[in-house]
């Protein structure tokens, strides 16, 4: 009886597309799972099929011929889009963003004090190069006044739906929804959206959490208020580390995450590595990134506990600057390894444009769902 | 001889107005002055006689009915304009926004190790009610395209002078600057802007750093590039902690700061405060901010080194939201003074709109000239 229950659920995600089999699955249903951190900076552009996956839901199943987008005024009035209609009436444009969800790095957090939810380590996180039509432009012909000042959230709804057919939903600032970066995305590395990523439409609001970039993207409300989603007022807030786990959370009292705060991490080399002692030096390798926009000034190592730095190596995005610096930073550095040692702790933080830095451990952001991790990247080393 | 040689400098300060004898001085001529930390949380709007002074120069002397404003485009071509002009051409608007340093707290951060620069304490930093006219309307007037691509900063000369003639200066990005919020404000409080302050025109640029709100405001410049002065190209760059005192700095590798990352301090009590035991708890307050419009979410107390926390309440200002928040949060919090407690250290950090956070100490972000330090703030108390 117990399996009969059971089997329509699993049913649910019959659909789900084949997976590469290098990507570390967290939850195998709904599908989440990560890049292996030592591929993730092999590539400034991460290729789809290595591209993290943070799905809430069963994959929909879409004819992407016959998908529309709905895009609805404060007034109920609505035009319909399919692929096509898109593509044809409205300037596409090409910008590599990261997307990054907000449990990042949870496992960490969890290791300074329990939290609740999925455990990420530290690269569900990836970069790749969006093509769409901005938002704005859609709004506009939809007959909506994007200065209208009753108009503060743009909704969005996708395909995915839970077992009683309410769908996925999320909302952002109409500041950023009507700015120049926020699109709606038909390609992901100049191919067609796969299946796990939202395929054949996903909203990209560069600088924002993943969970705000609704994917399989099928309606989009402009309103006085944000989503009424589970994922935008019950889920995807961080409340003060006074909020302890098992307590009745107020929702209400804490904003839903939007822009991601400055983060960091060291992929390579990974945790408990034998290093020699011959090698002289260590090569360390990870990605930087901030929301916002806000594009990453320096990334600097320490081997000593944060008494001394040294500035790694910054590859970057050279069509963005730091004011508009959606892709992320691949950090590079050779770090000398010091005399006589056989444990090291390696140290990584970034620094963004408005000069936000990590804090150096999880005491002041630690937070019951153990979202916004972005404490000093610590990997413990050995020397043999 | 050597007296005879100082005295055109001197000089040079002799029109210097009259300040209220409680700001505390930390420079007379330029003269450079901050409020005293037990009167900065008295108001939520600082009154024009207590908000803290930060002059490069001397007050230079202006006859305000003869003032004149040019603003040019990247053509050369620029209007003029008389303060009467800017009310009468122009829509007023008035916000309240924060000016603050980005030497603030650097005596602190001197303390963890010794940094170059002007030994500000905590309190160099206050918020008033600003009045005057978009930039962006006075740029679009002169004939200006603000959307033209290949302007990248607008750039601002004050009518202070150095000895050989050569004005204060600093930019900002024309994202900025063409913004809703940035004002070249005639108005302080209600006043006409004081002399000290920038009489008869400061621009306001809400959530930059002091150092690009450029008072005595004359002259008004679209550009390809940053400002070329001294404070902008040479000053106001925070460098990486292992760029060492004495070294020589290569000012073009950082960036120039504009927007001021999360920052907060316990005005009151002050530091070494004896706390009476009978009276069982402290009343603790202060105030938290943060550039770029990302209103403070929360601000907490710790009495156990970060272990605990405890959220202190919020003054905020009705007319700005989360996302528009230039004015700063007055936060002011009841904590119990623990059993057999003879020493404390009370401890206040705070997370902006964008869950940005403060470091636990300067460790990650010293830097030689002692920029924009925002470590967790730690207030030393004794219970006798
Ligand atoms: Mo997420
Ligand atoms: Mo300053």
């Amino acid at each position: 009886a117990s399996l009969e229950k059971r089997e329509p659920e699993q049913d649910a995600f019959s659909g789900d597309p084949i997976r590469h089999p290098a990507l570390l699955v967290r939850n195998p249903k709904p599908f989440n799972a990560e890049t292996p951190p030592s591929l993730l900076t092999d590539h400034f552009v991460t290729p789809n099929e290595l591209f993290f996956v943070r799905n809430h839901l069963p994959v929909p199943s879409i004819d992407i011929t016959e998908h529309k987008l709905s895009v609805e005024g404060l007034d109920g009035k609505k035009i319909e889009l399919s692929v096509e209609d898109l593509k044809k009436k409205y300037k596409s444009v090409s910008f590599n963003s990261v997307i990054q969800c907000a449990g990042n790095r949870r496992n960490e957090m969890n290791d300074f004090k329990k939290v609740q939810g999925l455990m990420w380590e530290g690269t569900a996180i990836s970069n790749a190069r969006w093509t769409g039509v901005k938002l704005r432009d859609i709004l506009i012909d939809a007959g909506i006044d994007v200065y209208d000042e009753r108009i503060k959230h743009v909704q969005f709804e996708g395909a995915d739906t839970d077992p009683e057919g309410t769908p996925y939903g999320a909302s952002i600032p109409i500041e950023k929804a009507r700015s120049n970066e926020t699109i709606v995305a038909f390609e992901m590395n100049d191919q067609p959206i796969p299946p796990d990523h939202g395929s054949p439409l996903r909203l990209i609001a560069p600088g924002n959490v993943g969970a705000r970039q609704v994917k399989w993207l099928k309606r989009v409300v402009v309103s006085e208020e944000e989503s009424h989603s589970h994922w935008q007022r019950k889920d995807y807030r961080a409340f003060s580390p006074s909020v302890q786990l098992g307590e009745e959370l107020d929702w209400d009292s804490v904003p839903s995450i939007q822009e991601y705060p400055i983060q960091c991490l060291v992929c390579v080399p990974a945790a408990n590595t034998n290093i020699e002692k011959h090698d002289e030096t260590i090569e360390v390798a990870g990605y930087a990134w901030s929301g916002g926009g806000r594009g990453v000034i320096r990334v600097e190592i320490s081997l000593d506990g944060g008494k001394t730095w040294q500035s790694a190596d910054l590859e970057q995005d050279k069509e963005q600057d730091i004011e508009h610096m959606w892709a992320w930073t691949i950090f590079r550095a050779t770090v000398k390894i010091p005399e006589g040692a056989d444990e090291l702790q390696i140290i990584a933080k970034a620094t963004d444009r408005s000069y936000n830095t990590q804090p150096e451990t999880a005491a002041g952001i630690w937070n019951v769902r153990g979202l916004l991790h972005n404490a000093w990247h610590r990997v413990p080393i050995k020397v043999v």
